[in-house]
């Protein structure tokens, strides 16, 4: 169901390695990975869903609203993070040299598709 | 002592606010606030350290090597990240229509100053 817009974000952008949508409890509902020996996108997500839950708890305590965003970019691979609902993330793995900005649009472009299947 | 290279980069990005750079333990080394009645940027850097901790635990159990950037976008605040060693991180904090990318780039200019005096 969601295969295709995530394969449509990850081929698209330079250095693009997999994607997936995953419930903030840690259970991905779907993914796509385009070069399988760089990342286990299942584990990222997972450790993912447990500090964008630490990120939204520091950004209530803050009243900073709802997060809508979120980016690490470490050693060995970036991951871009659009919140899709209350209980819904899309997330981006690249290469660290991969196109960023690119990555950033594009889940922005496809993000409203995605929240209307979900 | 950083006040300088601080202001530098939050007085030349379109909507930045402020910016700090801290220690992972949530201590203030030194601060510079442009807009004060925007955010208090010292309990928004304390949650920040507290979050990032974070996120270098699930990069390490990733194997994601050292983590380098990590940016938030909120409904209200923007705020990116920039890792200067393993004990300190420069935060810039930015209107969420700010420059993120300005605020980025100017981050990167100036760290290497910043960690020459760390």
């Amino acid at each position: 169901m969601f295969k295709e817009p995530l394969q449509k974000i990850v081929d698209n952008v330079e250095g693009g390695i997999a994607g997936l949508v995953m419930g903030f409890d840690g259970i991905a509902v779907d993914t796509y990975v385009r070069e399988r020996d760089k990342a286990d996108i299942n584990t990222v997500g997972m450790e993912l869903s447990f500090v964008l839950t630490q990120v939204r708890k520091a950004a209530q305590v803050l009243e900073l609203g709802a997060i809508s965003e979120f980016a690490i970019k470490a050693e060995k691979l970036t991951i871009v993070i659009r919140v899709l609902s209350n209980d819904y993330f899309l997330a981006l793995a690249l290469t660290p040299d991969g196109n960023f900005g690119k990555g950033r649009y594009l889940m922005r472009v496809v993000a409203p598709k995605l929240q209307a299947e979900l």
